[in-house]
């Protein structure tokens, strides 16, 4: 049996947005490693293996490993002999500072713009718990939130500018191939991409030639994904 | 003959305050180079080698490099049987983005809030070049830069949030070990502390821990430094 992996689904079934489990995805398959999804809603938690509250999730065989962070550990250590997903000791480290750079630009800051998207895409029960959790960390209603975009959203913009300067000299964070940092990063950005018609990047930024690049790898895994209402 | 070393130096040749070569020596340090430092102020570009407008130069037995990373490349490749900077190929890709992230937020804005205290620690002709190019840079006389410090450090010192979590799961941005990703990281707060008595993190940062691990590093090659006035 190959990896299992639960993955977060919106209100329809082939709408797999997550950006942790998009992750986990590009790690598996860095690694040439086959997998089947299993379909989780927010509040489906109780098909998650005993002890897991959050997606994502894999089943290596009996195997179980939640978050994505650790799961990219434990696929880098059991799989060695296949493709690395860090690049030695210094990348898995320093892979951890763009881990929490992006989260917090992306997941935590980043999700504003879209937010209203999301939750309009989801069945009224994880509808009702998106909302009620995501206002209480957000301390704003997901109409205040979407309603500031047009003005929050050049500032925001801006704090991608260390992205557009490394990706000046190098082809991907991970250098002349992609690396779990340009996962890292990507999942967020596909996140947005599956929910919101609206583009978190600018037409004109430079960082749309290395996002297209990763809607390429791995015969366009991401680039073919179901978009919402599209 | 060891390694050469143009160092910028302020008002008092001892004060040796560049974030970019405090980078370059923790790389030789790390490496276990020996070398000797030559004083350069920002009006004596004259005294760099042929080619050269901007420290830290290297001179390697006749082998002239400019630009900090471009030094770390080249001492990672050329004593590549010493201990390694990067960790691998993934650790230099990755550390590329923590270098761009940190210039951008110590050095280009992090600079703001101690401004006028690096003015006032040059000779007469430094001070009048440095208050002409960065007044040009950042748009603002060196008095409104530093005189917003009280409300603009909190939002700062706020972008350090990813250097804390990755900090909290691991010792140094290099996992146990120290990395150039913390010596890209601690050399602009190195030329904050020789400069100013302001402290740009807060007395409770917890990442106040790991800067103190930094200036121990290397028989305190840090923490031994010149500071301006102190």
């Amino acid at each position: 049996m190959g990896i299992l992996l639960y993955d977060l689904a919106a209100a329809d079934d082939a709408i797999r947005p997550s950006p942790f489990c998009w992750r986990t995805k590009f790690a598996l398959a860095h690694k040439g490693l086959s997998y089947e999804t299993i379909p989780v809603r927010f509040t489906e938690k109780q098909k998650l293996p005993a002890g897991h509250s959050k997606v994502p999730v894999i089943d290596d065989g009996g195997k179980i490993i939640g978050d994505s962070w650790d799961i990219a550990a434990y696929l880098e250590e059991t799989y060695a002999d296949r493709p690395s997903l860090f690049g030695g000791a210094g990348g898995m480290a320093h892979a951890r500072f763009i881990n929490t750079w992006a989260d917090q630009l992306f997941v935590n800051t980043g999700a504003r713009h879209i937010i209203l998207d999301i939750w309009a895409a989801q069945l009224p029960a994880d509808a009702d718990y998106f909302r009620t959790t995501r206002e209480k960390f957000f301390g704003a209603t997901f109409e205040a939130l979407q309603g500031e975009r047009e003005s929050a959203i050049g500032a925001w913009r801006e704090q991608l500018l260390p992205l557009r300067l490394t990706l000046r000299r190098q082809k991907f964070l991970g250098g002349e191939a992609p690396s779990y940092a340009d996962y890292i990063v990507f999942g967020p950005l596909q996140w947005a991409r599956i929910f919101s018609s609206f583009d978190l990047l600018a037409a004109n930024d430079p960082l749309n030639a290395w996002r297209e690049r990763m809607m390429g790898l791995f015969d366009g895994l991401a680039g073919t994904a179901k978009l919402v209402g599209r």
